[in-house]
């Protein structure tokens, strides 16, 4: 199976984990859903992150879902979040997904870390608990975890341990610290691969300033797909026509909390999973927020058609 | 001179207070500035908020911009933000600007708060201290105060003090908090102001759910007032058009700590200020920010001119 | 098996859990320190708390450590920690403990929990998810969850939750907590066993204040079998004269992070454990801190020598 | 007027300021309160800290106490808590408690700080504003401002600006973070003064690490004074001795928000203030609690006469 590298490109889709009404895994719908990211140009999934509600998982439901997914995907690259309040847990799941054929985990600081030492020492035992031939992903996320992590920390922890591949980049504002990690780059840090996250709301710009891709779960994935394909190609304003034909929507999608309900909500109406249903806790979309989100889609509608 | 009410609408602009490159205030400026923001259709106006510097001015000094803000104002509304870490200065500050005829004073509370009980007790001491005359907005921004302040809690606060007339509404996400407080009024109490912050990102929104207008800075107000004015109109498409237009930029300003430069940035090339000067500490716009911005706003000007 | 109830006084011992220096669990001193507890005349024990190092372990080991604890435990009541980041993995380790024998369940609030309402909200999810037969103790400890908990609040959820049958009391400042709670039941608010953590360092002044006892790991469990005798004797010169010969070490003992290496130092020195060992991340005890801690045995057992 | 240095060694008492029962400042307690500290044995007293319910002072007041205080004090070294959200502010009280006479002041840094980076540039602006002239003590007290500061980045700030002559040390725990500084001084790292707070409830064990007296605010300074005094002497025993003599009630007293309550009411009533007043926010002493210090006050008479 194929691990993610240091050179990984592309558009890794932050899966949701599709649940029944009754709360159980919807299997069907992880098969649905798999299919739709790929159809919609993905290169790659990240499940079992923040926004695929995994710790309201067991363990053995992470590995089964982790295992649905896997067999669906079809030789392409999987990413596995493995977070987890104890290195002993994230071993453990670690080991059963490497087994299983997953591209790699990811691991996001507790939030008890403060120091730049504390943050360092921490990926250094998580590297230590799971091997170094396993590729890791590092998930910077400030604005849950409450962890910040400077560029120079993040260029320190890169270089002591190898296996980080990539780095998953949800800082905001971030776009300076990409350009941080390109220009240690140039001057002779090794590379990692920075795919980004914050639901694409700065993908145009993070692109320009040396990110690899997206990783983020937005419910119309071809529009990372595009933008990441016309930027690509130097067609800049191309990519900010279709960057802005889908913000609005997005902009709405990235509401702390409420936003995974939108997101199921648009992947449920888009065929890809059968049931907008979340585990506990969960804020369900009320009818005044379904209202917001139908007018947003029927407008993203009429400007992709003028966008032909 | 006029104070604000229960009753207030419209769009008070968030003021930034303009420095001078070597850090003093820059009085020419908060003279263009405030006619800017009025040429450009603000209700009112509110300064020293977190957006406008106000740690980082000596008491003196916030007084002094008070002063000069107010002589410039002509009679339109300014509210004051008066925050402080204990409630002598809060009353100091409020008695001088109230004085020299502020339309309010604004407070958010201090981030040790936790439990609804703490922040009721705390709006309880702000109110007896600066008097039951002084017309107080409370300013509900959990991203930069820690504080979660729940609908009920919100609505228990504004039955035991009149005097709080307007919430300056930033909690993210917030949309249905606004509905939970204009459905609590439809079942009796009493009415407050609701304004929205936020940069502005989610105006169309919040005024569907029952806002009275935006206390906000992007660096375009005429958006805002554009917006409310469609809005009220109920041209709903036509709100949600201009919006689109700003939005790509609107998202730009709106990154926590870089945000400031991006504003100043504009209002100094729009004229209003003469200096994009900030106070320490500041993270200046570098070359790459400024040319992102300078993309945004050519294609916003296109888009604009598309729209008539 | 026996179950907690509301009525449950005495000192329940906060177990750690004991490793060998490769790291792996160590059976043979789980029951010896089981033993050792029992032998200092502890009425329970709670295990997999934060100072059991919970978190490091996976939930096969958690469960079979439970499952250990349980036979050596014969009989006598043994109270398991279940906090976790999710309600699944809640509710699975819960219905496997209490199968074991478990005399009840022991759920800390994730540390996101803000309002009043998110933390009653959250003990409903949780009592809904192990079943209202399952004896539940509220942990209340803020210095390290970060979430503070009013005493109304408490009784609010006692009152809607009749499986919260105890609290684990280590809010800080909390005298007047237990005051406050012990009032609110005397006006007819039904009553919980209150057992008090902190390391025992305020136990004479809440047994006073109305504690039902102590749940808390203080290597010398017998002071604090002795401090709740003495007291309930209304011997309060004697209880606090013991409780003083041992203040000095309980102090050292109780510095966050660091506490955990001192208390095992002392159980390994007394015999209860054969080894130190903790799991990562872990602070050893360094010669300096031994040498401390050997000057403060010392003089303790020269001060319980006077007291007879 | 003494300044502080580097070599600054003793007992620093953090002052309380005196209220009347009206909330205004109390300006003759404030010349009793200072005789009381200095009769004791002080070497010097801070003033203006967290203790000393600066927040709650404006700037006039806090003026004013200086004032009163350097003029009552003789000569003796008085440094002054000039902590605020905005330089302007810190640098504006610096430059009229200097010129009044003060040692030094004090700053803590705000909550907002995270990385290493952010904490070493906030000092360094801090030293830019109030000049390289004016002695600077750095308040490291985690447990209040939430900022942890690693021994390496204290070293750097240190090396960085030689006018930070002291280190208020209130970490907790803290005895490593002694020795790991004074390690680096022996490695070549110029040396600063440490004077530790935590009302003193690690005083003997900081001490044998290297600290060089306290910084606190113990209702007993006489402890402090002594315990520093047998310490210097090599007499350990006997510092532990009266250390715990006094630590029932030093234990009582470090309650993190009702603690201030208690330091008053003893204060009170060994006449050095006249009034218990705090301002508000406030927690006052209850009958329960006054008869819980009443019990360990008459206690700790008897154990100190039984030490001669």
């Amino acid at each position: 199976m194929p691990l993610i590298t240091a050179n990984t490109k592309g558009v890794f889709v932050i899966a949701v984990t599709p649940f029944r009404d009754d709360g159980a895994i919807d299997h069907a719908s992880v098969d649905s859903m798999v299919d739709f990211y790929f159809d919609k140009g993905a290169d790659g999934l990240t499940i079992l992150g923040i926004m695929g509600e995994a710790p309201k998982l067991t363990q053995s439901e992470a590995i089964e879902v982790t295992r649905r997914t896997l067999a669906r995907a079809g030789g392409r690259p999987v990413v596995v979040g493995v977070s987890a309040p104890g290195l002993a847990a994230i071993g453990e799941l670690t080991k059963a997904v490497m087994d299983l054929g997953a591209a790699g985990v990811m691991v996001a600081p507790p939030s008890s870390l403060r120091t730049d030492d504390q943050i360092a020492g921490y990926y250094r035992t998580v590297v230590e608990t799971i091997g170094t031939e396993v590729p890791l992903v590092l998930q910077d996320y400030p604005l849950t975890t409450g962890v910040q992590i400077a560029p120079k920390t993040l260029g320190a922890i890169f270089e002591a341990h190898p296996s980080i591949v990539m780095l998953k980049h949800e800082d905001w504002p971030g776009l300076q610290k990409i350009s941080d990690l390109r220009d240690a780059e140039a001057r002779g840090r090794r590379r990692v691969s920075i795919l980004c996250g914050n639901g694409g709301l700065f993908l145009v710009e993070e692109l320009r300033r040396g990110a690899d891709g997206a990783m983020t779960g937005f419910a119309y994935p071809e529009m990372m797909v595009g933008v990441c394909r016309l930027s690509a190609e130097g067609a800049h304003d191309a990519a900010q026509d279709l960057f802005d034909a889908y913000l609005p929507l997005m902009r709405y999608e990235q509401q702390p909390g409420a936003g995974l309900a939108v997101r199921k909500y648009v992947l449920a109406r888009r065929g890809a999973i059968a049931s907008v249903a979340q585990r506990r806790p969960a804020v369900p979309l009320n009818a005044a927020a379904i209202a917001e989100v139908e007018f947003l889609i029927a407008r993203q509608q009429r400007k992709l058609e003028a966008l032909g």
